[in-house]
């Protein structure tokens, strides 16, 4: 078996979602495993002095960056709607991920939340949102929760987003592969290469 | 004849120097002509706050393209050393370039120009190293950097600098095809698709 994948995600980040709706079937072509990992942008960003998504602070850059998704995900298939809230806090969310790491159900509980804030312009802070999205998947939703607010998992959640940062991530989604960081969704193909070679 | 694809580029930009490496083939492939658009970032970034290159300023970021730049350099077979200084002033250069708009020899100087940066360690702001450039593509060295120091060339630099800011150009390089912003070296194809369809 080779190397994992290290897929570095945030919910609140646009092309994460083009990334986690297309790793899946990119790694299994490649047979190559995902690694999930959950973590906060919130304080990597805040370190650099942003107290907001740079696509916010930097309006230029965020409506092309809107622009830019939507061509995307039409090319790709991909469904899409444009948030009407943005960024939406995905702590809870990171939470609940990080609680489901190893789980079976760990990637469907991923795209189902990406899909609720990109598609469906849900508001995945609220534990209601989450809470159907677990019970969509079958899975005990309020045992979930109550394991995603446990210590344990905060804890790992904060020890994930510190590792991110000390390994050189500054934005999601970001890969790595043999070690190498890739930033962006449209570095997933030369990630899985360098696993391959 | 389709509609030309504008490519719009700095003399500094580490990411443009690849496009400008690759995109006369890739257009020639496709049929497509390229305008080609030098401006300056400066006076975009000291908008946004930036006084020196957001790879500077933010060095997790930095530290990424770095490393980037030169994996992709590497896998196209693209000359590649890390410069000793960044980002070096493309003002002059960039003045030749808007000088030397519409003559043939406009591209070579172009990439000429990439190549004494980001291949050979020049310092690119010097008048000297733009001399040698111009005498190795047989131009007038001395009428041409007059010519790009006349004020209808300054004022043609500052009117598309300004228009690049008004077009939603927040980086470089990017690409307009149809209208449509494309940023970042890796948008190349996507721009060029663009204007096949």
């Amino acid at each position: 078996m080779a190397e994992k994948l290290e897929f570095w995600f945030e919910f609140a980040s646009t092309y994460s979602y083009v990334a986690a709706e297309e790793i899946e079937e990119k790694a299994a072509a490649a047979r190559i495993e995902v690694a999930w990992r959950p973590f906060l942008l919130g304080p990597i960003f805040a370190e650099q002095g942003w107290r907001d998504s740079p696509f916010n602070l930097y309006p230029a850059k965020g409506a092309y960056m809107w622009r830019d998704i939507e061509r995307i995900c039409q090319s790709k298939g991909i469904a899409w709607r444009r948030p009407s809230a943005f960024p939406r806090n995905g702590l809870l969310a990171a939470r609940v991920a990080t609680a489901l790491d190893g789980a079976e159900k760990l990637a469907a509980f991923v795209r189902a939340v990406y899909r609720a804030n990109f598609s469906d312009d849900l508001d995945i802070s609220e534990p209601s949102v989450l809470k159907e999205i677990l019970r969509g998947l079958s899975l005990d939703e309020e045992a979930t929760l109550n394991r995603a607010n446990d210590e344990s998992v905060k804890r790992l959640l904060r020890a994930r987003t510190d590792e991110a940062k000390s390994r050189g991530v500054f934005g999601a989604p970001s890969f790595f592969a043999k070690e190498e960081l890739f930033w962006g969704s449209d570095r997933l193909e030369l990630a899985l290469k360098t696993l391959r070679e």
